[in-house]
């Protein structure tokens, strides 16, 4: 494996709490992750560094969040091969089309792996799972995760439906 | 490893030129796949089934092309928590917006990676990123691919950039 | 008739308030309906079992309430010959457009009934239009419905309108 | 029942051949329906008509197909409380994305049934599975077309799938 | 002159305030109008008759304000000659871009004159301009109003325009 | 009345075929038009010239195609009082969206009328409406020209309307 | 040079605190502008008299905000070959979108540069740029402020990044 | 002056054909420009060295044209304080849209200046416009092409305009 943690990128301190379900849940999965600010169009230079030292530094998935025109996840993918999550967020006017777009819609040869708008969550969920493939006991916790999950709407099913109405 | 394959389903016949190339870039690549038809709203136990045996049958990515509501990818990770590669595609007259939405905007807990609209050939490089965190040749052959991409732009430059004009 | 009863689905507790409209309305109409919390990502096997036994149960009508990729009312038709009303909800950052792409874009051979985003009364009552092709009362207590909303219209404008300003 | 036909309206003779699938798909169901040529705008009284008279002529599903601002299905659904199936077509510059909104989006208490773009043949399936709710034998009829159809999409997977690529 | 009034409807009386600024400017610039609740979908006979006596009841314009699907101006549009002003309304989650489109794609015969969405004051003007045409006090009163706008913008530009900053 | 003709305006020849239908169907009901050639952005001094004085030139109503940013209707409405019918053309990549939106979205105090996209006859229709209203024999021929519209119909309906299929 | 200063239009009064950012980074960066109102729509021939003296008057650079139909810069344009800066505001229901579409589309031969959404700070800047290709302090400063923009995110990320997570 | 050349910049050679009229109109107003190809995300080192050596090299604005997410401009604007035009192209299926918004969302500190979708032409012209604050030969030119366009569009309409029609 060319290693075991996440790398978790924003362009701005102020997308912190818009990416930070993303670490929370790698954290509840026992995945390291480590977060930079680094912007691809404010810092560049800093961006390729985290990108093209990500493998050797041990991370073996990327996760760049970014609104607006949303460079950052391209920007990284463009000097690594590691997989990189897109996570769009809605951080404009537009609801966060803008930066769907520009994530989702790369261009022949340099793939990233979007994510629905400002969904952190799934784009730490996406990184784990791509992890566990080299790693059955995350597997495992990613098998249990599910159950976790789908137990609860099970439960708000025992609450609220199935009465009459 | 959970496997070294990739499992590429589509919903319908019309989409099969459509999901070629991802196909052929991981066949270029040394990725063995495997294709299947397979639809989320009229075969869906049989989604089910290649869902939930994918990674005991050696498939460690699976690659759903889908268009209009293009729930494959959905329905696929729905049952299995191996990471799975959603390819919208424009067959109907809105140009695949409705199809990259309904990819993309998955709920919290069932990530998808969400390439770009009939953006077939980097659905297969991706999934091919994936795999090659635990196949260091596939990752050389990865950056070797990328290397053979930039020789091309580069030539391309060559051919015609820098004249004055 | 397959059965007079309607059955409400909703993938996450969070969509309940937005689906109440539609059981409200079912329910001063005389119509049955049953409120289950299922979905399409999280608990695919509850979905389907809902689904393949509404009829047997007693349901007509299957009412599916969702956003984002809302997958939920796609996913029971798969699985059921039962007219299905998809409820697109505005749950996201793009106000409801992606869930309506999504249930409405249904692929050739499964459709579903698509209304308006966050239109759960319509929801309701385009369930008991059809539930009472089959039952003159309930036809008679639509049309009496119908009425009364006339009858509201017209008094707004005795209220408000027809003064010269 | 209040009847056993499918009424099919669509306001321009240029719009035929776009609702023909549904027409095609309820014959090979059995189903009676009967095409008239009636528009919103340019004869609204023979759709008032039309509408009015439907139920006692033995309507019991009315299909309305229509492109642009497509305010056929609810100016039909405005005169009666038989459940009406909106069929947009794309018929302008935009893709049908104005015919989708100006279907589905109806206000609070007129309800229609909104399909695909273009979707003719799941317009006429969802006719035909509304009026299997009191015809047992066309229930039947709809179990085995969905039967053939996914027999059709796994002898497509015969044929194009599952080899090693 | 068909008549010197405004007939302004619209389909709910949740939409009474958007309206109201139609009603000021008119009546700001001496030109009777009379505010009328009825809706396409749910008093559509009431809508057919404020159409069909407009013109006998001194009406020369019609301004019908409506949200999500809009199809009061085309009901209205449908049954008189008399030049109908619509004004979508954002009644929805979608910015009104439903009742643009709704409003605005009108099929070929049967025009409506669109103003912008919650534009009320310009529905209003607008009336007023067509009326002009046959009333050159009116016309003279609008002309005057042109200057005392430009003359605020002017005053605007006084108070915070021109100093170096 | 201030005039009896139209002007019809377009910023480039090469929409001359695009608005045709508009001075067609003017003079089918006996309009006089006068088509001219005038750029908001490029001949603006000309525009002001023929908004400016189309009054004393006995026009009545202005109908102003454009595409893309589509300026031209509301850079003549800024400089008369007339009404302006707008039409907003589908000259772009965007099928006329972006035309429909600079045309329909003018800031309050500057209406003017607009129709569908690439409407060109219901934007002679409209002007004619207008007109009509101080010309009763223009508005018998509108009233004949909606019943010959409606007969065509009617006539459709005959011919492959109505039979059982 | 043409000049040195930067004029800086908006249509309302409404508009200036969303233009105020572009004011006060040109005034950061050491740039003379001066702002006026002056409306494409009401104050036309006061646009243009701004525009056509806006090089005498010692300015380089126009930078000018508008939303909705956003004519202002275009109108600016049509009467200058300076640079024109257009800044699309989101003022209405559509989040800018159809003020973006208004800027950036306009036809050929009278170019605008347009920056985001609501981005008054680079509008300044944009405008700062192109005043600084003849004026190297200026372009030192810009350099500057660019190396302190980097740093700002570089602290960020000492403060919140790099950690194990 | 920086310098008083332009630098073209495509990623593709198949961007080929879309940018040339900007080079075209370059070269006709005397500018000398200079095409290459390099991709932000395929060959990034290559961007850099173009975009950090402009200035030297004697160039004074840079334009970037780019599809789908279209991330180019941004990349080159990273990396210099020149302007940098972008020009957003039409090359996946959705009209350009997606570019578009990837050009124009910049984040706050670097701008680039967006022209429409496709609009090649207008590129150029606004690469020359800000060449020409430095140079009134090229500002006389610009202005005389200004002319050539109106005087086109004036015997486009002496051609066909002014008749009675």
């Amino acid at each position: 494996m060319a290693g075991r943690r996440v790398l978790v990128l924003i362009g701005s301190e102020t997308d912190l709490a818009k990416v930070e379900p993303a670490i929370t849940v790698l954290s509840q999965l026992g995945v390291d992750s480590e977060l930079h600010v680094a912007s691809a169009h404010r810092t560049p230079e800093r961006v390729v560094e985290l990108a093209t030292t990500a493998r050797e530094r041990g991370f073996a998935v990327i996760v760049a969040g970014a609104g607006l025109a949303a460079a950052l996840p391209g920007a990284v993918a463009a000097h690594t091969t590691l997989p990189v999550v897109a996570l769009p967020l809605a951080s404009g006017t537009l609801g966060g089309l803008d930066a769907l777009l520009s994530c989702a819609q790369m261009p022949p040869g340099v793939p990233v792996a979007t994510v629905g708008i400002d969904a952190a969550r799934n784009a730490g969920l996406l990184a784990a799972q791509i992890l566990a493939l080299g790693d059955p006991a995350l597997s495992s916790r990613l098998v249990k995760a599910r159950k976790t999950m789908a137990r609860a709407i099970e439960e708000s099913d025992g609450r609220i439906g199935g009465g009459k109405r």
